[in-house]
């Protein structure tokens, strides 16, 4: 007949590759959470009054307050009439003129170059040296992104190929973060898993690369190598030797390593501290630096800007092919440009307010105000979790989640197993359903078989957070009493 | 030996896909006018003294103004103490504190629903309502985007799949916007091609479409018909009949509507009007509007905002499978959202001040100048292209580009061919070494064999669109003695 029943596009005719995608983080448990919300707001009783979101980095949903500075800028860049006006500190109009002045037609509404502004690129590679304490970086050689996400993809986009036995294998940690499993499904990429060590802290062994490496060459070609740092969702910062032995790992191995760094400022244990690949890579010495291929990403959304909503974002490419950096000049400018607004607040991640400018106290404060309150809730959350019986937590080094280690009776695993559902996410959604606690369970990032975990974040303000940690506790102890 | 000489990622080792893929937009000629901007500004002597840009549809990068009640309301999300004072109407207040309600801690830094903010998608589903005459939008159906493109290449990702003479095929215009075959080549989709007919000013003949697709089922299989209507580069709207024929054809042959109507304000021509698909969709009747499949995209950078910075968009889809909106919705929330600020822009199109309200009037005010100022620039493009000997052009009835159809002597092709150059990229390439007017050649959009055009937007304030006028007819007459 003229009007068929059938769809053009359906389950079965769609791309295949997209239905294999999987993304825990705004998973089934997420919805359900809205769902709950919902049905709070439209009367329902429950054993709760409100649900509590610790399941996305999202810190400004979590009450984080933006830097004032930051802000200012903003708005004198959208509206440049607030320039007249005395009310802004001469060092936020400053940096917002110098910022429209790099904008076609001094508007945050033209399309920028493809790669990112001009300015915003040198003062990202400023900053890029600064940190690495004095490590060259060559604008040319930075890219804004749309948040780290877009950046992470592109790069995989360009890195993938192949079928069969010579198919790209990208070697990614487990747990992981599941952009990388979910991007790496969508482009038909091989995922081959190394497993972090949970006993020593969630570092890397060298032994379990070349383990997952040799495992992996039978059966694809494993040319990339991907380390999340601090760690997401594991919330361990790599010891500087760490990071030094996977470099040396990648040049032996001729893998093309790519940073996740977006957590960089976020490192809160006594004794860690931050070091970014790149000045390993240098201090490793020519050889090294001249030959290993290395990107970096940073983004906005995290450290103690927690600017999600604006997806900024930058990766830095070191040697890079030429004709590969032609190639992926092309493949952004397809899609014209990172938003504006998110490129001017990378700017001002990167050029924030110096000693002597008006707004350096104010900022300071803020900055210093808000990483303190996350290196104590990392705290307070690692030391509740680990009071629990039959919870285990690594001390949460770094970044913004704690990722513990749960021992779940083997009639609850066997009730799951008969749902069809992952005993963790069993235990997740029992939680939700019971507590109004939202988390992500441990089998939406990748966990070493037989164990259970779930991923929190630390970004509830203190006292939700220890109502938080309290529920759990309790939670705990009854799920266990009625599946023992 | 420990360090290889040979990069991971090469020319040859990388993603062939994306190796095919080509964007004219910012393609050679773009990148070479960038550098005689710098030539320029280096003090290099040249036969112009500026790089006159009329490759690319930014109208705030040729001087447009942006309209002051958007920018208000994003001045206030951004920095919301502003709230606090009386410069603001009242109407942008209240405006953005309904868009920081629906934001997560009342910060445009939170993360959104993958989907978009619910508030601004209910607004859009309103807004659709009003221009479809009542024609019902439901919220569940709108999904926010990083302006068109990100629409446009998601909805091909669900889209395609396959291998061989099962591969999906796309149908698109020939000229087209080469975001489409951009994303076809990196999808690995099968591009269709279906040829606009210029002598009827570019409209869309149902003979060609039958023709297109029975040659198309021979090796692949086609599945989705897309649309750009008002069009890019070819500025024709479409006719109700016409957009009727399209949609009888793609019941008829089962093929999936995408309908980009990015340019649905920007109709100038008399007689002509903005019919959406949806619209006449509804209008068939439940047969059509019950069966067929469309998705219909929007976005804040072109119309009378020309907001390109901010990367807004919307899509709509129509009739989607509930299984496979799970599996969109599954697929957008791996990037997490699009960037808030263009949310809340695309919020503002959708509800813009209202009769009664205080910034009404300058709002229809400056709305209309910049409206009508295209109309006149449509139409002085076409009549002084018209007077060039050797080029003939369409009237620009919509959107932002003049499409000519440009004569070249035999001697100039072959000239071009011997230096692998397509004939008409080295006519502009010439003209923008001598004039340094910036154009894209037709051959970046797709052409009938042996005719060539260039690109050439409207946007360009009067005055310098007179001189760059005056400057092509100058150039096409010395180029057409210089080659004869």
């Amino acid at each position: 007949g003229l009007f068929s029943q059938n769809k053009v596009l359906t389950i079965d005719t769609m791309n295949p590759n997209v239905k294999n995608v999987e993304y825990a983080v705004r998973g089934p448990i997420v919805q359900r959470a809205v769902q709950i919300e919902k049905e709070l707001r439209e009367g329902m009783k429950k054993p709760f009054t409100e649900v509590i979101k610790a399941n996305i980095g999202d810190a400004h949903a979590m009450g984080q307050q933006p830097i004032t500075f930051f802000r200012q800028v903003l708005a004198l860049c959208s509206y440049p009439e607030l320039l007249k006006d005395n009310m802004f500190p001469e060092d936020a109009k400053s940096r917002a003129r110098r910022i429209l002045q790099a904008c076609g037609g001094s508007s945050l509404g033209a399309y920028s170059a493809s790669q990112g502004i001009d300015c915003v690129r040198q003062d990202v590679a400023r900053y890029i040296e600064r940190r690495d304490g004095g490590v060259p970086c060559d604008p040319d050689n930075v890219y804004l992104t749309s948040g780290a996400s877009d950046g992470i993809v592109t790069m995989l986009k360009l890195l993938v190929c192949g079928e069969g036995a010579s198919k790209t294998g990208v070697m990614i940690s487990i747990p992981q973060y599941p952009l990388y499993s979910a991007a790496l499904a969508e482009l038909g990429a091989v995922q081959v898993n190394y497993y972090l060590n949970e006993e020593k802290c969630w570092s890397m062994d060298l032994s379990e690369l070349e383990r997952s490496l040799a495992e992996a060459r039978k059966h694809c070609n494993p040319k990339v190598l991907c380390i999340i740092n601090p760690g997401n969702p594991t919330g361990q910062v790599q010891s500087r030797q760490c990071i030094e032995d996977v470099i040396r790992f990648a040049a032996k191995e001729h893998l093309f390593l790519m940073a996740d760094e977006v957590y960089q400022d976020n490192v809160y244990a006594e004794g860690c501290q931050f070091h970014s690949f790149k000045k390993v890579l240098f201090e490793l010495g020519p050889q090294y630096s001249n030959t290993v291929e290395l990107v970096s990403f940073h983004s906005t959304s995290k450290c103690y800007m927690g600017e999600c909503g604006f997806r900024g974002g930058y990766m830095e490419v070191i040697n890079m092919d030429p004709e590969v950096k032609a190639q992926l000049i092309k493949l952004v400018s397809v899609r014209l440009c990172p938003a504006v607004p998110g490129q001017a607040l990378m700017d001002m991640v990167v050029n924030s307010p110096q000693p002597g400018e008006p707004s350096y106290t104010t900022f300071m404060k803020e900055r210093t105000a808000t990483l303190s309150l996350l290196a104590e809730k990392a705290k307070l959350t690692e030391e509740m979790l680990n009071t629990v019986p039959g919870i285990t937590c690594n001390p949460v080094q770094g970044a913004m989640y704690s990722f513990p280690n749960i021992s779940l009776p083997q009639k609850a695993i066997k009730e799951a197993k008969a749902l069809g559902q992952a005993p963790d996410m069993f235990y997740c959604m029992k939680m939700l359903e019971e507590t109004g606690i939202c988390l992500v369970p441990g089998s939406g990032f990748g966990q070493k078989d037989g164990t259970y975990h779930f991923r929190m974040t630390i970004l509830p303000p203190t006292d939700k957070l220890k109502l938080l940690l309290a529920k759990v506790k309790e939670f705990h102890q009854k799920f266990t009493r009625q599946y023992s």
